[in-house]
């Protein structure tokens, strides 16, 4: 092999364009122009007689704020986003609701960020029609918690509901935490927690008596049970997905992004409510899934969203993604 | 969080089937019916100013044969694909011929295997469709080596070229080993060389007088420079694709499954012609992909089959594959 190196590779490219500049701007034009489309975001698998569809939301790419760890270094954080070659200096967090279609019921966990204008964000219902489902024939929309980026999308712009034939379901404990006009009083001088108080308002305001609220260990839809998972939001939900002898856990947001806390499960985010609680969760789920071996859906996972967790000696793990598969 | 574990969400699993037994066959029903079709296979991003999409031609999946890795056991073999979650007791191999519009002209590496009846694989032309390009349109097809799934869809069902506006490229040192009668001869006993030699003349017969024969470290198209990578072929060959101060390498089959040979460098694949080169080769091209922290594609990576290499202690290596984006 030669020994080309970046700057040979590079200088390549510059003498290349150097070349370009001596022809005709008709020649210097592909046959095919430059696309602009990308393919659209969803991403199906079977799990026993069940289908999956993860539904791609989109994803925001931020410069790295010191806040968004609370206990890691900014040298430490922008080394773990340099490891997962993320943007220099830059973090991505992606958002990617899972569609389950149990055969008697068509459920979505979770709704993404709903319209947002000139956002890179709120692309499920785009995404939803390239996988050919309807919103309106959603049987059962389930949140894992009260998050804007979790519960946005149940809106559409004017205001009504995105899902009009669906049982809508929230965990009661974040029902309770979130709705509680005592709760926001007290923390209403926290910007973000006042925030967050504000949207539910906006979003849930009049769904009291539509909404379902489920608790932890149930079957919240054929198939579907809820797994405690609290310490992001008080009421922050898994669930357990199975189908015969066939399974996978559905994570929500045990981690953020897993490429600083997978990696490094003691680490704060700045959303968690209960950050100690949240690693205690992180942990635990963490072994489970490891050593179950089971799939693992997660809302913040690179799409398609879907890896197997391995333990990377005594208090880290990795993700591994799935392969893609063209075969159903 | 609960104690869940595999049994117990199996368990609730058939809770669940028991309880859908005891509804009627109406309600038993989704509003939507299990969706029959996947995503379509391409994946586009932006290095500089040329655009780039990863083409799935699908993946074979097969029981796990002893002769896949020569210089390892069964059972160190299979602990790769367990520790990648393949299918127990088995190995998939995807395939992903990359395409490259420089601007000024529109680029495909590598063909995918064509039509094959009933086969997973041969996707290359409706994924072509999806991302909306004409195999009319393709100004350049190049070959980065004369195995039977990078070329063979250079025809289509009929014989005819699938590329009817293209040049075709081919490496000038594969050519010339896989067009000698003598080599031929000289390894008509080995059962795969001579599936090999015999497809070449089927797919490239009557090609020698259209098909550039390309050398290593040239530019063979706008901004594509050759590298050689020899060992799995004698020709076989990697490119360098360069835009301003950006680049990447696509490196055809320096490896064939990361997860099996890019773990385990020094292990032999069944199509190395020459394994002690190859292996050389791709030491060398990962220790600098590494070092360059280049982003590559690879023909035989997961779709969408591009990422960046990691060191893993003294001989190994880890891909981490690119993270999807929505956004262009």
């Amino acid at each position: 092999m030669t020994s080309t190196t970046r700057r040979q590779v590079l200088s390549g490219a510059a003498a290349a364009g150097a070349a370009l500049l001596t022809v005709s701007p008709r020649a210097a034009r592909a046959s095919a122009p430059i696309a602009t489309q990308q393919n659209a975001g969803f991403y199906r698998f079977k799990v026993g007689d069940i289908e999956v569809t993860i539904l791609h939301d989109g994803a925001r790419t931020f410069p790295y704020s010191d806040t968004f760890v609370k206990n890691a270094t900014r040298e430490q954080a922008l080394a773990a986003a340099d490891e997962a070659f993320m943007p220099k200096g830059m973090v991505t967090v992606p958002f990617n609701p899972t569609l389950i279609n149990t055969g008697s019921k068509l459920v979505l966990i979770d709704t993404g960020f709903g319209p947002v204008p000139n956002a890179p964000v709120g692309q499920l219902f785009p995404n939803l029609k390239a996988a050919g489902v309807d919103p309106k024939d959603i049987d059962i929309v389930i949140l894992s918690h009260l998050h804007p980026d979790h519960i946005n999308g149940l809106r559409t712009a004017d205001g009504s509901i995105a899902f009009p034939n669906a049982e809508l379901k929230a965990p009661a404990k974040d029902w309770a935490f979130w709705m509680s006009d005592e709760n926001m009083a007290k923390l209403a001088d926290n910007k973000m927690m006042k925030d967050y108080f504000d949207n539910t308002r906006k979003i849930l305001g009049g769904l009291d008596a539509r909404m379902t609220k489920y608790d932890w260990d149930k079957e919240v839809a054929p198939g579907i049970t809820s797994i405690a998972a609290p310490g992001h939001t008080p009421g922050h939900t898994a669930f357990a997905v199975a189908s015969g002898n066939k399974g996978f856990f559905v994570q929500s947001d045990v981690t953020n992004i897993p490429e600083f806390f997978l990696r490094n499960p003691d680490w704060h985010v700045a959303y968690d409510f209960e950050p100690e609680l949240a690693a205690k969760t992180r942990h635990k789920f963490y072994d489970m899934a490891a050593s179950e071996k089971m799939l693992v859906t997660g809302f913040h996972f690179s799409f398609p969203s879907a890896g197997h967790v391995e333990k990377d000696g005594g208090t880290r793990y990795r993700l591994i993604p799935i392969a893609w598969s063209a075969a159903l």
